[in-house]
């Protein structure tokens, strides 16, 4: 039984984005060599978000248009009141950003099948920046035999 | 340990459906003799999620209005205008139900413990057709000693 | 391999309540020495879930008002019609909870690196209350070398 864990670096290029990293976690299966198993993305932020569907760059806009209806940036959050926390000089307005990434969710879990990722055709593992542009990182396990 | 990977198949019924898979799992636990481990349930198509809660009849017709209302299907969605995109003769209008599927999860990790899934009594593992009627299949991974 | 399962009780004191747990399963991993692996925590109920995001005590009634909106209480739900079900005299009226639950999701996966969580320096798992108060059970399950 192997476990490996790694730490996948990403920087973002947007305020809300969503990138592919279908195709460095497939380049870290390999090298395992793991035949059968699961890989563990997960990640290390509190305002980005793991998901699985489809890559399709007009599908990309609609998921951000619909998490910016579900947590409009402009209403009236108590985390936003800075004044009323202690916190750094740079500390982000960004309630929004954690309520969007909860609802995507922090993780994914993928089986390893006959050395490659459980996937149907249509689904990618998309990482989401929800309060950028900044430096990310991503951890990725992958444990199996 | 072992790792063992099957696919269930499930024919649905519905445009939106919600089915209970837990005795499928159940039996297929069964079938392996693990003790302890855990189960990966997920789905394998962006249409389609994975949740795990009560159920219950009525409560299932709850769950298929609250994804409406979140991602209703006559929104203006950029993934929907097809003439814009290349896609197959039969492509679905489904944006939409994309949106529902990540809401709701691509998987479940439940743990088997003595032998069993470790379910809370009014819990059942939900498959989620949001595209259907199709054919659809599920992955499940199980783990253990 | 170690696999261990763990049960751990939580009386909750608020009918929207938010918890951090992560102390607790810190605890849980020290015992188990366990270095290199995962830890499966999952809601045993279907009106709590988990998360993973920032402890912060107003972000914290964000998430609270974000859910209330989301699936607001007051609304017509099929469920919460206890004269059409088969129910125990102490049913409780809370569809709404359950779609909370499902929103945020039943259960997280944590890497083991080191012997430590692979949490990010803002990350808490964060149990939700979303039909309290009452004596909760969530499962824990450490799985490593």
């Amino acid at each position: 039984m192997q476990i490996i864990n790694k730490i996948l670096e990403i920087e973002t290029d947007d305020n809300i984005g969503i990138y592919n990293v279908t195709p460095q976690i497939k380049d870290l299966l390999a090298e395992t060599g793991i035949k059968n198993g699961q890989v563990l993305v997960s990640s290390r932020h509190t305002t980005t978000a793991l998901t699985i569907n489809e890559y399709e760059i007009r599908l990309l806009e609609d998921i951000k248009a619909y998490l910016r209806k579900l947590a409009p940036e402009n209403e009236q959050y108590l985390h936003n009141d800075l004044h009323l926390r202690v916190v750094p000089p740079d500390e982000p307005i960004n309630a929004h950003s954690h309520l969007m990434a909860m609802t995507m969710g922090n993780s994914e879990v993928i089986p390893i099948v006959e050395g490659k990722l459980g996937l149907g055709t249509w689904q990618s593992v998309l990482f989401l920046e929800l309060d950028g542009p900044r430096k990310r990182t991503l951890s990725v396990q992958l444990m199996g035999i």
